[in-house]
C-alpha cells in the first residue's frame, strides 16, 4: 500500500471518468464517491474497485450515459429505473430523492431497479446523515451465500445501511449479510492470518476460521447462522417486489457480470420530527451509555473509525494498493 | 407440556382479561394474541408469558383501560402515544394504523412510544401480511445484551420483524439480535443439552455452547457479533428517535418492570404496486429457487415451520407447561 493525496487520487479518476464519456458533473460525482470510500477506510469498495468499474464500461455492462428514471408514483413510494448506469450514481440520486420525499411525506422510499453493484454502501447512509435524514437502504447481490442448511450459494450477502445524524459524528452502519465478505477472506488469506472468528464452512462441511478454506468451499457463513440467512431472503424480496426488479437468483453469477440489481432507499425526516438539539442529545446519550466507562473495553458505535480514519487519510494520503494504483495510473496516460 | 384445545385456551385467557377490566373486544384480541403465540410454536411469548402478563396488569406496569393516542403527524409517519397499555394491543393497533397510512400514501409509518413488551413479535408481522402488506417492526427492549467489546448489557435484544404477504404462507422473520433468547437458553438448559452453536461467553469470557454459563455471566452473543451489536444500536436510535420515546439506557432493567418501550412499526401498500398474482409469483420463485433440490439439504423460509405447527396444534391442541397452565386455571376460578 502506498499513500496518495486525496486529491491526486480524485482528479486522476476524474479524468478517466470524463475520457470515459461521463459527463462534468457526473465524473466528479462519481469520482468522489470512489475517493471517498478509500479515504474513509472501506478499501474493497473504493479506489481498489476503480479497474473493474472501468472494465464493466468497457465491456457495455455498465452504461455511463443512463440516467435512472421514475417508473411509477404511489404518493411517498418511488420506482425508479437504473436503466444500468453507474451503480453508485444511480444510488446517490435515488438517496437524494428519497430525502426529497421525506420532506414531503415525513417518510420517502425509492426502489430502484436495473441498476448496478453501488460500491461503497455506507455512502448513502453518509449521504442521508449529512442532509439531517435518518437513511436507510440496502441491495441485493448476484448468488454469494449459501442459504443456512443449504452448501451452494443460492442468497445474496444484501448489504444493509442504517444511519443517524449527529453533529459531533453520525453513526452509520454498513454492513453484509455474510460474516466477512470475499475482499476480507482475501485479506484474510493473503497475510495468512486466522479469522477472529468462524467465517464459514471448509470444504468438510466443519466450521473454520481459515479464509481460504472457506474461499475454496465457496460457503461463508451468514451473521447468526439461520437468522442472517433469514434477513438476506426478506430484504432480498422486499427490494423485488418494491422495485419490480430482479431477485438474487436471476442475477448473474460472475462479478464482472452481476448487473440488473434491485435496491430500496428510504429516508425519515428528522427536522419535521423535533429540533436538532434534542435530537443530538437522544443520539449522545445513547452513545455515551454504550461506551461505558469500564477500564480495557472498546466499544465503539458504527461509523466511530471511520471518522479517524478519514481525518488520517486526509492528511496522510489514501493507501492504496501499489499494483492497482499502478493499472489505474498507466490506464489514465494510455488511453 | 400437556396439549389443550385452542378454543379452551382462548376461552380460559378471554375470561381472566374480562374479570381484570378489558372491554369484550380489547379481550378477545389480546386472548387471541397470546394464543396464536402458542398455536404458531413460539411458546416462550405466548401462554408461557400470560402469568407475567397478568402479574404486571395486578402491579400496575400495564394499564388494561390505556389506548394508544395520537400524538403528532406528520404526513406518513406518526407518533403515538402508547400510555402504557397492553403492549400486543398497543402494537396490534400501531401496524393497523400503518397500514392504513401505507394505502393512502404507498408507506405508513407508526412510531410508538411508552408502550409494554409486545408479546410475539411476530404477531405483528403476520397481521401486515394478512392484510397484503409488507410489514417491518421492531422493539426496544431494556439493556439484556452486552455490545461488542463489553460485559455488560448496554444494548437491547431488540426483535426485528419483516413481513412479506403470500397466497401459500406469507414469509416473517421474527429474530432478536442476539443468538439466543434469555427462553431458549433457559430450555436447553433445563434439558441439559448444548447450544447448536456458541450462543455468547461464559464468566472467563470465552464462547460457549453452554446455556446455564451464558446465563450466568449474562452475556450473551449478538448475531454476527460486532454486526448484531450495531444493528442493535441502531434500532434502539431509531426508535427513541422516530417516536421520542425511551432508549434502551432509560427502561428499568427488571422483566418485571420492563415498561415505556419505543416501537416503530413500517408497512408498504402492495396491492397498489402490483397484482396479486405476479406478486405471488415472484416470491415463489425466490422461494422455490432458495429452497433448492439438493438430496439431503433442509432449507426452510423464514414462517415455513409455523404453518406446519400451526396446523398441528389446531389439530391435537396446544403444548403448554403443566404448571404454567395450572397456575392460569387455578387463578381463572379463583379471582
Amino acid at each position: 500500500m502506498q499513500r496518495i493525496a486525496y486529491q491526486e487520487v480524485y482528479e486522476t479518476l476524474l479524468e478517466i471518468l470524463l475520457r470515459l464519456g461521463f459527463s462534468v458533473e457526473r465524473a466528479q460525482l462519481c469520482a468522489r464517491l470512489f475517493t471517498d470510500a478509500s479515504c474513509d477506510g472501506v478499501y474493497s469498495h473504493g479506489v481498489h474497485r476503480f479497474p473493474r468499474f472501468r472494465q464493466m464500461i468497457e465491456s457495455g455492462v455498465v452504461d455511463v450515459h443512463a440516467e435512472p428514471m421514475l417508473a411509477a408514483q404511489l404518493g411517498a413510494v418511488e420506482r425508479w429505473d437504473g436503466k444500468c448506469g453507474p451503480g453508485n450514481l444511480n444510488a446517490f440520486a435515488c438517496m437524494d430523492r428519497a430525502i426529497a420525499l421525506s420532506r414531503q411525506y415525513g417518510v420517502g422510499c425509492v426502489a430502484l431497479a436495473n441498476t448496478n453493484h453501488w460500491m461503497r454502501g455506507g455512502s448513502y447512509g453518509w449521504q442521508a446523515a449529512e442532509a439531517g435524514a435518518i437513511g436507510i437502504c440496502w441491495t441485493n447481490t448476484m448468488p454469494n451465500l449459501p442459504p443456512w442448511g443449504a452448501t451452494e450459494p443460492r442468497l445474496g450477502n444484501n448489504p444493509l445501511v442504517l444511519a443517524v445524524p449527529r453533529a459531533s459524528g453520525h453513526i452509520v452502519l454498513d454492513m453484509a449479510m455474510s460474516q466477512f465478505s470475499y475482499g476480507t477472506l482475501e485479506a484474510y488469506r493473503i497475510t495468512n492470518e486466522e479469522l477472529p472468528v468462524n467465517g464459514g464452512f471448509d470444504a468438510g462441511g466443519e466450521l473454520t476460521r481459515d479464509a481460504a478454506a472457506i474461499e475454496a468451499s465457496g460457503r461463508p457463513l451468514p451473521i447468526g447462522y439461520w437468522k442472517g440467512s433469514g434477513l438476506a431472503l426478506l430484504l432480498d424480496m422486499l427490494a423485488a417486489l418494491l422495485s419490480g426488479g430482479l431477485a438474487t437468483r436471476e442475477i448473474a453469477r460472475d462479478s464482472y457480470q452481476e448487473t440488473r440489481l434491485s435496491q430500496i432507499f428510504v429516508a425519515f425526516d428528522l427536522p419535521a420530527i423535533d429540533q436538532a438539539q434534542l435530537r443530538n442529545e437522544i443520539v449522545n446519550n445513547i452513545v455515551t451509555f454504550t461506551h461505558g466507562t469500564n477500564p480495557g473495553e472498546t466499544v465503539r458505535y458504527p461509523g466511530e473509525q471511520t471518522l479517524k480514519t478519514r481525518l488520517e487519510n486526509r492528511r496522510h494520503g489514501i493507501p492504496i494498493a501499489a499494483d492497482v494504483w499502478a493499472q489505474i495510473t498507466s490506464a489514465s496516460s494510455a488511453s
